[in-house]
């Protein structure tokens, strides 16, 4: 995609839809009703226009946003739509200073469509970035976080119009054990905003142009369908990724531990990888691509399951027995590959002490 | 006592112990930790002013101060020693104003303490009364929420500096269960401090008079004991209350529930009250006296469990089998038996729908 998204319309919903769901890798929550909710704004006159990090002053003042709770919640419990926005308000109130600038804490799943949405309702642009270029379960996973941005004082917002600000914390790690206690009597859900950044520093930090690239990859499903081309290889060729396996699950264990779904599914594969055996391991995303007992695919990098016909993402919560898939690995970005990233999202962050992060090949992206 | 306490010194501190743990009706959480604390500022030079009710100027900004968390918690994690300090800096920085005065949430139990530390700290005067006159399990059980002052803002200080400011909530109940949710990776401890209240509120709603009443309660066991004469006549002789049985714990049952201490004693009587049968239900405090299978003595009025020996009082963890106690009942201040009091401390507050409040006879404090 050549020219430069200057603002998120109403024939783009759809495809930043598929996009984000693709790179939420499993976990994120599902953007359906948060593009449902954009699209009303966008009917009511407002608009979400985009600005390209490039675009961002040095002292602009950028608030990065997001829901948080439990992502089987947010299907369940539909928001009241304002969360974020009353977020934003609460750190605006406390740091005394107004938002020039929106930025998603995370593209992958449904915050994607948070900060797009609060950009209508509050008249501030999105910027073309996020903090995580795909989706991880907690707040000091960000790329914020990681190259030493505090997210205090941080504000959470819920439906009943409860608000806490969450001022001071030893550090990220702190900050996310309070807000995630402190989010589960306001119903596992809120609208959650961070400390405003500068613009020099979400320029270096954000993973950028994630914006355009959900568009972009959800463009390419939609594209395939229309002209009926493989929409699997439509996404490896956008995101210089790799089909890992096209396999049926034979075995689903899931459970909830400690608020998030923790797991794996085990593949049988078929097609061109008759005969080999995968597996999965999932917390709330999927971390570790197995092949024959091999760990192939590692955290950061990003495994994504699609419906092996459709081409759609399917998240963690929607896994069954018996559903034929296709695995993707995209390559991360850069930015969450340096040691002190990998510290934070690489495999022994997740409990895998013995397992060290290979990068996959670079990404062929194309400009954006 | 006559004269007016206009400081508290380092020789009332035992008494003023043993006085709020009597009032603490079994729980509110040790006093003794708090009065090291309150003995060490003292003897750092700083003091403890005392200011009576009545001298509080209308528009004095008064704050009520207190620890939350779990009474078990605060015996095996001791506190950092300013985090209602810390708590009250919070307050006084979100509302952009200084406080003039503080009062106790809660005069029953190691609350006692807390805002007399901090007023040392803070060369502030403490106010001679307090929120509930006794020892309630939840933040709404105030007099500050029963006679319509709004708690929020509230702000929570822990030992590692985490400060946290619940800005909003619907009620006192849901800001109940935030600060609850929230104290949890607190350490299940923190200080608490509530926005502020003027003066002619405080002067209004405040339990009059209960620190004077926690220090002559107490020197009246002290007296006691150094002239060998029965404390727990004295006890009872001081707060008009009466000797409900004297009894041995034959049985106990107690558990955690939602992190309270739930449960009952079952006692058989010795002495004049031989061949009765009694039993008291517990949830952190004491809530009802069973005589016979009979409600006796019910929530919010007082029961108190001694020693029937020392006549030193006996906190709800410390109950044992076979220990023989005196149980007290003691009439509450008739800011609790209002109707709108009772809504929120009666029995059907505490899951007893089927009991009605019956008053014990009116108090016959000596005046203060």
């Amino acid at each position: 995609m050549a020219e430069r998204l200057t603002e998120v319309t109403d024939a783009d919903l759809d495809a930043i839809e598929i996009g984000a769901a693709i790179l939420g890798t499993g976990g994120g929550g599902n953007p359906y009703i948060g593009k449902l909710r954009c699209r009303e704004e966008l009917r009511k006159g407002r608009r979400i226009p985009v600005i390209p990090l490039a675009d961002l002053a040095d002292d602009a003042l950028v608030v990065s946003l997001g829901g948080m709770g439990a992502p089987v919640v947010g299907v369940e419990k539909i928001e009241q739509g304002e969360e974020c926005l009353r977020a934003l308000r609460a750190i605006e109130r406390e740091t005394g200073r107004k938002a020039d600038a929106l930025i998603s804490a995370e593209i992958g799943g449904a915050n994607a469509m948070e900060p797009m949405l609060t950009a209508a309702q509050a008249g501030l642009p999105v910027v073309d970035g996020d903090g995580m270029g795909r989706a991880f379960p907690e707040m000091q996973m960000t790329t914020w976080s990681i190259y030493g941005h505090r997210a205090v004082p941080a504000a959470m917002a819920d439906e009943k119009g409860c608000i806490v600000v969450i001022r001071d914390t030893p550090d990220d790690h702190w900050l996310e054990h309070l807000a995630r206690a402190a989010v589960v009597p306001m119903g596992a859900a809120c609208g959650l905003a961070t400390a405003p950044m500068t613009g020099a520093f979400v320029r270096r930090a954000a993973v950028p142009g994630t914006i355009t690239q959900a568009l972009t990859l959800g463009r390419a499903v939609l594209d395939a369908h229309a002209t009926h081309r493989d929409p699997i290889a439509a996404v490896i060729a956008q995101e210089g990724g790799r089909l890992l396996m096209t396999a049926k699950i034979t075995d689903l264990e899931r459970h909830l531990k400690g608020g998030f779904a923790v797991g794996h599914l085990t593949l049988e594969g078929f097609g061109d990888f008759a005969g080999e055996a995968g597996r999965i391991d999932l917390q709330n995303e999927f971390l570790v691509f197995w092949r024959n007992g091999t760990a192939e695919v590692i955290v950061p990098d990003l495994i994504v399951v699609l419906d092996s016909d459709t081409g759609l993402p399917i998240t963690t919560e929607m896994l069954r027995y018996g559903q034929r898939i296709a695995v993707l690995g995209l390559p991360c970005h850069a930015l969450l590959r340096s040691p002190e990233a990998l510290r934070i999202v690489g495999p022994a962050a997740f409990g895998y002490p013995g397992i060290a992060y290979r990068p996959m090949p670079a990404a062929r992206r194309p400009a954006t």
